[in-house]
């Protein structure tokens, strides 16, 4: 089985339900834990999460990949921690510096061949957004989908089908969503808030994990839109659109196009 | 064997030895030709390039795919059409209109089911665009690469190691493929000039055709970029890029990352 946890950021450390299942997933106590730092600019997030890792009840402290430089990402130490790992850890800050440094590298294609062998990828809110093959990289925030609102560039492309946003309802990020679904019908937006999970198993089962809500945005009943007409930051039209607001415990099946609430959320029984 | 023809837009209508290439490639006499115009804002780009065609030897006359919205695109008689087809044409206009038409419809499914049978994608312009899985929407020209120089949103996907850009040294379009290959150096840019193809087989192998060049930027190599920090429209920064620029009878191996330029070419004996 194949599982991608994309995380909203801020997570809540003081009660980090979604570290936990994190780790649960990545094999508990017996857990191989690698952690990516690099889309952070600060010095100390490796071993931020280290030490929150190794209070989850992980026998072996969790490695921190070593590179600062593209010329340094392919060494044999390196990629033979992403071989090893049962769990990888994106953390957080900007998803291009993932992109420039990783990009194109052995260690892209191994992430991608141990996420097929069945190691928990996880990200956090830049390592959430890199998940995906089409990126969302920068924009700006706003209800209202408008021309270029957002910009786009290639990800990790551990799953090609869904496109992640982060901090998606506390930075107001539903127009730049809407977007890019407009722009390719194909694309399911996928929106986390933050201090919760988007988890994907098997790239077609998403289910929620945390305190706020997956905002799922699927153009395939898109009868029309202007997209490809409006003038640069001009609001575009779009007919049609289906969104999904899920919580903890819903799902969505990318397959059948279905949300699942569960009855004892539906009913007020 | 799977083809696919990205052509730089501007086709000699004169001498069409690229229409000629992509005649003979899907059949010759026999070949089952199927026009998409929906790139186009005219509506006789359909008929022009069926009288087009008619002129190069087919023996029945090529087909027009008829959808003018979302809702019409997957009638039967369309998805038929493109199983049918021994080679499909997608015009050139804007790569918008196509992705915002046929993203996420279940004939963009059979475009690659079918491609990868062995029908021959070839696509002008805008139809070059849409080809790969990253796809440079829209932009501005210069030879600096700059941060958002250029839109990228999600194309049709026949391939996802590479990105066209079209009309390519006549529109001044360097700038804007060295910044889609350094926001993530594991895209392979492919700049195609007017009335000039380049023709990638089995994913793999590409070969020039026609009057101009393809310019190839790997990003492999890159040692370093700030295309991750810089700021909105300042020039980015980038170390290690490799080009070529490669003219008719050329080849570039992607897999090999080698250009092959013919000895009658290189050497004036």
């Amino acid at each position: 089985m194949t599982t991608l946890m994309a995380i909203g950021g801020a997570i809540n450390h003081q009660a980090p339900r979604i570290l936990q299942e994190f780790v649960r997933r990545a094999g508990g106590a017996q857990a191989r834990l690698l952690i990516l730092p690099q889309a952070s600019a600060l010095e100390d997030t490796g071993s931020f999460y280290l030490n929150l890792f190794s209070d989850l009840g992980v026998d072996r402290p969790a490695a921190i990949l070593a590179c600062s430089g593209r010329m340094d990402v392919d060494q044999p130490a390196n990629l033979e921690a992403v071989k090893q790992a049962t769990g990888i850890f994106i953390a957080g800050g900007n998803q291009m510096r993932l992109t420039t440094l990783f990009g194109g590298t052995r260690l892209e294609t191994e992430l991608l061949a141990t996420y097929r062998r069945g190691t928990v990828l996880a990200g956090t809110s830049a390592g959430a957004a890199v998940l995906s093959k089409v990126m969302l990289a920068f924009g700006r925030s706003g209800p209202t989908p408008r021309q270029s609102l957002a910009q786009f560039t290639a990800g990790f492309g551990l799953t090609d089908k869904l496109l992640f946003d982060q901090h998606f309802r506390q930075r107001d990020r539903l127009g730049r969503l809407i977007y890019a679904v407009a722009a390719h019908p194909g694309l399911l937006g996928v929106g986390i808030d933050e201090n919760t999970a988007a988890i994907l198993e098997d790239d077609r089962l998403i289910s929620v994990l945390g305190t706020g809500a997956v905002t799922i945005v699927d153009g395939h009943e898109i009868s029309a839109t202007d997209a490809a007409e409006a003038a640069d930051h001009a609001p575009i039209a779009v007919a049609g659109l289906k969104v999904h607001v899920l919580t903890e415990g819903c799902c969505y099946d990318i397959l059948q196009r279905q949300a699942i609430i569960p009855k004892k959320l539906s009913l007020s029984d």
